[in-house]
């Protein structure tokens, strides 16, 4: 058995039966996987990679392993399912460093841990990979013999445009597509956030009044879902178009602090810091619930909150009871963390089979070309993109109507 | 502190905080409490209760105390939450009989033990209560003491019109309204199945081809919610007016056999056994999701795949795998238990707050003119039902656009 | 050719154009017409008819003369396509008394004319040839060769009931079935008034907010498409039940009184008069659109409003601008009367099949087993209910997807 | 009175209506009005403009007028009011040269007239008075004295981009804009070609199986209103992503020859010529409604249609019955011309507030400021843009709740 650190080996044959429910979903992986397996474009490669170490991540690996790769991983903290892990190593020889208790430096060490398994090909997530290779001299040296990278997220591509501005190896950051901004973002976010915030607090989403605020591709899906529950939906985006858009599709709209005092609930899906800040909080009414399904914590500026308040409770899991002074009362989801994630699964399991296959096919690209492609970030090229939609359409389209 | 079977004292404080979330969410029981706690309504009486011993039903109780009742308690086998049943204990003072591990024999005699204390109201859940009432001889002579009753089910309320003919006190039949019909049927039932599919599965709706059979009050919920999240809605149902309604609505409708070919996911809500038979799985297509949202788990014939099958195994916690020996594959959840129950919270909490606050009318009314009614199963009156209704939208209309 | 009084013979041509289409898209009668044509259920029978003289009364009189009827009609002041009735005498044989311009008095002559003809069945509409049977001494006699007979209309039958206590023959009164209130009511009403709408006005329906008053089963249908077409739509409705129904389905609702002020347009679907009284004009906002959708044009007060007004003119075709004294100015649209019919076609073509469909099946019953039935107003039997919802299925939705 | 060629002077009474009417739905040219009056950007201009001659462009040109400017203008054949022209002549000293029943050679000849003229700022829709100026020996010397123009349409764009390649002033083309494709493309359109296929047919969309070809903007609008009536829609779109967005939105979606056979009513809205070509005809059933909501009348390849067809009859107005000689009917709306232009009254009032308003301000940014922008056609500027829709959402939402 290969290198690995992880919280328990004996986990394996629960983790089994999360990738199985896993792999039953994701045909896009499973057909490819198919192809991979015959023409090993992988072989003799090692991939290294940071990602949330869970089922659907396992079912990816399993077509990276197919195609010929050695893998090791690391995960981020908090989202590791151990049994998973567990799975990984007993039964595919991968090398993973990750358990869900992790603190951030148990994190970055593990990352270093993939870096010593000395890769050919990176799949980073959040761009932490690439910060080793560009900043830790120990790693530095690494990037000779690395051909090329994935990066998963917008926030990691950013990154990198910043830290490592002359580069060594290609990196195709696979959030810039439209493919995933429509599929993943409208779609999958919607859904999911409803999945999280019902999960969480049992409470009726028909004839509430819910706050949608940011009209982007996740605030249009999160929108869209809730009206289709029934609820009540108020839209507020800064951008005239955007506000506009949601006015004639049917949604109420109106500058912030006009509309707060009607929310029983408010959701952040801006992309941006404090979109509800101090002197919002004033206007909202008692017993107001609060969630973000945004890009990060900092959409409600909970400090601010938290300072306000005289009491904080946790009631369910995953619900804070923040008390006034004046006995007001708000309801905080998931300590503002993004609610489809931290209240449920996470993207349903066929929306992350079309961006994870939309990940191997750009590994794919490095694997077998990456001399044709500029050291440089850069987007998916598009017939990847395409072959991706037309394996979506294909499973999900033309076979349900066999 | 009083009598009671409970599984640990203990637990006390998490069932507080079950209970203090469903409370900020059941305000028509809240303003109802503070109106009993003046009138005392049910001083000097002791209501003798078998319903769920949950956190919805420990606002409930909080409100028939605070109108003057002592109150026994027993659930249900399974949905017992053993740390309400602490709080209700140690907190209110309830006399609980209850632990979620129970068996139906440990029910039965924790109905007993309910009726030993001597109840003077009853308020039932299914029969139980009233047929050791009328059946068991220890407790036939108690009909003397008891001034009424109420039943909260259907089921319930068949059974007594069956079992006892000829009636002792009158019984007022919770759930012959058509506010409960409308309220908790149509939104409440459609809003939780969705919710019960999604946390146990993480597979996306959006997209998918979901058969709905029966569409009345609750499969029309289930049909329109999903369509709301995206589904591709086929419904079913044998009743030609409910059919025409259906496709006029919008939805693809077809006979049975004909449209089961296409399904992604399966759900029966008819109300009645069989309604997927063992010719019916024959037609399904490999990877096919079934779950129920109906009356009882025998809306789909289980026990016919269970024989077809050759191979059998749990996934997900509640989803079974089930695989023929031509390699089919079915993926049952909950094992056809109500999805909503069994693989969520069951109703959202402000549904059961309209109908738990039905349900205290109904026991007020016994309590101050019992002898005003005719000794048999009754409907809720009418002024009563029209009282909670307006109730209803003082709480969730009025107050949410003040 | 037979006794007729009607325009112009000579816009046969014309007529017989309109009688195509609508036969085109009504398949139900089509069919029926084939089973007519070789049972002759009405052969030596004359049907004295008052109904709308247009065209898709026209292919309804196919399918009776098919079945062996001989036919005399009137129609209704104002709704006579004159063509069509030019088309009904010259190719059918019909004897008409009908033109679009005629008095009320010319209407009630006209009857007369019909009655004249000495029919054996009635199909009333309205109730006006019952009134002239039963009130009209030179028409009494006639009752002792009539079998039988329908009414049309809700109104009719209210009338039927009240001017007619002993009666002579059995009338099935058409609107009281499920069938009509959900088809037609829903279904029907709801998309013609959008029509109406669109077409007197070209305003923009998105983004408008429109508050639907009556949330009845016609009122159920034209909030829904209106939101279907992305207004904002706000539902009024004084009862209980039927308001927090409107609010679960995630309408805003509320008192007439608070949600007037918002109103771009309000439409009234109450089925009562008065629905929008004198001191509610003042709620409103300059510029509001006001129209009627309901039973008939009292629904609005347009009495008083005129009263107030110190400027009429009629801008477009049915919009009237109303100007108070303080400049403030009102749309009404139609003159109040109903906004599908007066504005637009009326009801879609194939609603009408379905509801002519249960007419013509109504009057066999009539003219095969009068003598079965009691000499009073009574429901369509439940047989040719549900003959008719089958026919409708088997047209609209199995032959859909062959 | 100035110079004209028009219809019939003494119409101007109702073009007067119809003009009180659309500006009674144009806030935002109102508001834009009060301005232009105080600032005169026009002061000294004569603006020579191609547009339709209805009632929406009359509100425009009183703005335009308002503002300081002469205007002389010509329409297009076929949609000239004739008796807002009467109005525009009369009460406004228009120059106009329109009439109804114009050829398209009088309608050059009409273009002609309004550049003798002698306009120094030109407004154009489909580049003819751009073409007369670019290729006319004697309107070529005319660019000296034009400071610029704008063009309404992107067939209009392109055109100019061919013919023009170097240029005599800049022009602004108005199409190119978000706030045209999301507000006028998506909303304006889906609703009016609703209206369109309505009031021409009195059919009932509810439960009709609708094939919409295209899902751009228009497509978009266009798909999700009639499924907002009860429609079936079933969405073709040969772009991948676009396939797969249509199809988790919930609409059925395949390859155009597979879905063609369950179709209804056939709608294209691709912007591109023979969407549907002659063998696609094969497939479709007897008796399906054929309209095109797209760029131009040539999206169904009618010539072929009508050279299989062995009969051809106009039945009620603007629909065609087309039969094969299998007996096979096909019903042709507007001849394949708009259906919403054609079939009803075009995009709804406040749509083009919205777009004339863009036009107004672009017309005042040429005459103001041509001097600081390239000879060449151009994008409008991004400020015009975002006041336009500030401007809107002041008077569609900020208002609306006063």
């Amino acid at each position: 058995m290969s290198g690995r650190k992880i919280k328990d080996l004996s986990l394996h044959a629960s983790g089994k039966d999360r990738v199985d429910w896993a792999r039953q979903n994701m045909p896009i992986l499973r057909a490819l996987k198919q192809r991979l397996s015959v023409e090993r474009p992988f072989e003799g490669h090692k991939i290294g990679i940071c990602l949330h170490v869970e089922a659907k991540t396992g079912v990816w690996l399993e077509t990276l392993i197919a195609g010929g790769a050695s893998i090791a991983i690391t995960g981020s903290p908090g989202s590791t399912q151990d049994d998973t892990a567990a799975y990984l190593v007993k039964e595919l020889g991968v090398e993973v460093f990750a358990w869900r208790s992790e603190t951030f430096d148990d994190h970055m060490e593990n990352a270093k841990r993939v870096l010593d398994t000395m890769p050919t090909i990176i799949a980073d997530n959040g761009g932490d990979l690439h910060h080793l290779l560009g900043k830790d001299d120990k790693y530095k040296s690494l990037c000779d013999s690395i051909i090329g990278a994935t990066e998963e997220t917008t926030t990691g591509a950013n990154r990198l445009r910043e830290e490592l501005p002359s580069f060594a190896f290609p990196t195709i950051i696979i959030n810039d597509t439209m493919a995933k901004r429509i599929v993943e973002n409208r779609y999958g976010v919607g859904i999911s956030v409803v999945d999280g915030i019902m999960r969480t607090t049992n409470i009726m989403l028909g004839g509430k009044t819910v706050v949608v605020i940011g009209y982007g591709y996740c605030g249009q899906g999160v929108a869209q879902r809730l009206r289709g529950l029934g609820a009540h939906v108020t839209v507020v985006d800064t951008e005239p178009l955007t506000q506009l858009e949601a006015h004639l599709e049917g949604f109420r709209t109106g500058v912030l602090e006009d509309v707060l005092g009607d929310a029983d609930i408010v959701i952040t899906v801006t992309g941006r810091n404090a979109a509800i800040q101090k002197q919002h909080f004033d206007l909202m009414k008692d017993g107001v619930v609060l969630c973000n399904a945004g890009q990060n914590s900092s959409e409600i500026d909970i400090g601010s909150l938290r300072e306000m308040a005289v009491h904080e409770h946790t009631l369910r899991p995953k619900i804070e009871q923040l008390t006034l002074d004046s006995g007001k009362k708000f309801f905080l989801l998931a300590q503002g963390n993004l609610i489809n994630l931290a209240g449920g699964d996470g993207n349903p399991i066929e929306v992350m089979d079309l961006g994870l296959a939309l990940q191997a096919l750009s590994l794919e690209c490095i694997a077998l070309s990456a001399d044709t492609l500029n050291n440089e970030p850069q987007c998916v090229p598009h017939d990847i993109e395409q072959a991706t939609l037309k394996a979506a359409l294909q499973e999900w389209v033309d076979k349900s109507h066999a």
